[in-house]
């Protein structure tokens, strides 16, 4: 069933690397993650390595969607603040640089909330109920209640969060490229009303490299099976000992199948070539033990992780500094998407006050 | 069917007045108005004059619902700007005083379009399908590119521009209460997920003396039977020349029934209390012709009417003054507003910046 899936993704994801070929000059990058907890391997691989790689060659926005934490989980927002604060020392340490990009926390620059409202006013409901995540919550009679007004509009608010930096090109998943196609529509919708105001945005599509959880599943935080950027040394030597292997290997002289064991998945990552091909071969002919393979990995799993480990820790103790970053960059983020809003009131001929 | 209609509202009018008896200690008012276009005589009876006395009795808020004003019209805003300076006027000139009441436009607050995004995220969407206006228009496919969004979620921005004032009382007409009822739904199931923040909003319920069209039917700028409060003097005459009246009466000595007649109608609220006796009389009994009673009420109506006029004339020549009017209102209107969504942020526990 996960193979099927993926092979699936993997089909789609050809037909869409087809249609939007990497765009070639990019200007303006925008994306932005909800602020849910602290981020793990998928997450990193995911999305904040193509992140890094674009702040090098484009004008960069990343933003962290405390806005949109809430379409699902509004009767829990206990750590919504600390999450995003985690979040800021999740990025920062990872590589996400303040001098190349501009970061910012979505509720602090209001202006893609009036955004927003306005878009609303010229999607019809139609093209939101389409959503199969909306449609599938309906369905639900238990998920009803949360299916929320603010559900249903939140891909006019990424639609917002998007046009309002007027960035060309979004780094995305394969799974929300329809929403991004939603954003291309509702921007060309704006546009034929009121004037070309706003670009369509294309997609940025990064073939990340698989990495699997813990049990071989997607890394999911649901499933309990990550390896988080914040794992202690300890931590990420206990998980790596109970990572799910090949299960023909039951002693050490079986012969086993790297292709299938999650822990050979990592290898590939974080091991280097010569080490990879040993491993390998020993594994086929069953002259290297699962511990022994594990214990490798852990080390350099550490090896990768602890300087990350190490600046998040910095940044946490100096929490004043890093909110101080995100309110430079929401500074930065304001002016602009404040420009955007100007022209979006003017050919929309809203009365506008003299000085307020 | 006409008088169908009105008995029926009549009915509801009463059970409404009866489940919401006039408030006693109304503390903050708000309501607003959308600009679409200039006011007339009903508009006048049916809010302004209740405004008018209501800014003497409580703190009271006023607003051009300009955000409103697209749900419906995205598709043509050429008047949108004219529009909000034309209710400017026509409200300063009318009686609504400056001095005693805060005057503002919505769009220049930008604390509603925030708290209308948050409340969306707490609101069911099946509550907003039960509103009947916005399944007539689902219904009839022909609307249905006007079904939009925005237009699907007006009560949310309705509930946002009330509770963002922590207003105790809305001036309301008969048909707005179901919304009023929804915005109390709303303030209370966000009080109930965040804590205890906003008042449930009664409505004040004022019985507006029944001011019919030209033609008799109810006074609406889509049936073009009107009286403008910007109407000439020459306008006034002209059109109550030309008004309905008791059809039975051809020659002045027929008899007639004023209780039938539009004249008559106005002549119930423009003239003195003598003077409609001799006209009730006069009419009955065949003894004044309908071209004569008329020239009393245009009479009548312009004195009523140039007083507004000629400060209408006066607020249109010096814009520039009457816009910062409503600027200044709408400081203090953006005051009040920050304080109750700085409320809003906390309880809901986003992060604050320090000093944005
Ligand atoms: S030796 Fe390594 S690659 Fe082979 S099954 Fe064990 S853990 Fe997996
Ligand atoms: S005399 Fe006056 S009240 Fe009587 S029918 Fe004519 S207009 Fe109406």
């Amino acid at each position: 069933m996960e193979k099927k899936l993926i092979s699936n993704v993997d089909k789609e994801m050809k037909i869409a690397l087809e249609k939007y070929k990497e765009p070639e000059n990019i200007k303006r990058v925008l994306s932005g993650m909800r602020p849910t907890g602290k981020l793990h391997l998928g997450n990193y691989f995911g999305a904040l390595k193509a992140w890094i790689n674009l702040q090098d060659r484009a004008e960069s926005f990343f933003f962290i969607a405390d806005w949109h934490a809430i379409t699902t989980s509004y009767n829990d927002l206990s750590n919504l603040s600390e999450n995003t604060v985690e979040m800021m020392a999740d990025w920062l340490s990872a590589g996400i640089d303040p001098e190349k990009s501009t970061l910012f926390v979505q509720s602090w620059v209001k202006e893609h909330a009036e955004l927003y409202l306005l878009l609303g006013m010229i999607v019809p409901v139609r093209w939101l109920e389409r959503n199969p995540t909306y449609k599938e919550m309906m369905e639900n009679l238990k998920d009803r209640e949360l299916a929320t007004y603010g559900f249903l509009g939140y891909p006019v608010l990424q639609a917002a969060d998007i046009i309002i930096y007027r960035a060309d090109v979004v780094p995305v998943g394969i799974d929300q490229i329809p929403h991004l196609e939603l954003t291309r529509e509702i921007a060309r919708r704006f546009n034929n009303f009121f004037g070309n105001i706003f670009p369509e945005p294309r997609p940025f599509l990064s073939e990340a490299p698989k990495l699997p959880g813990l049990d071989g599943r997607k890394m999911s935080k649901s499933y309990g099976n990550c390896i988080y950027l914040s794992d202690s040394a300890e931590d990420v030597e206990k998980k790596v000992r109970g990572m799910v292997t090949d299960p023909a290997r039951v002693r050490k002289t079986d012969p086993g199948n790297p292709e299938i064991c999650p822990v050979f998945a990592y290898h590939n990552i974080f091991t280097d070539r010569e080490m990879i091909k040993e491993i390998e071969e020993g594994c086929r002919k069953g002259k290297i033990g699962c511990v022994q393979c594990k214990k490798i990995l852990a080390g350099n799993l550490n090896e990768f992780l602890s300087p990350i480990r190490e600046k998040r820790q910095e940044y946490l103790l100096n929490r004043k500094k890093m909110i101080e970053i995100f309110e430079e960059g929401s500074r930065k983020a304001k002016k602009i998407a404040a420009e955007t809003m100007e022209m979006v009131r003017d050919s929309m001929n809203f009365l506008k006050p003299e000085d307020l």
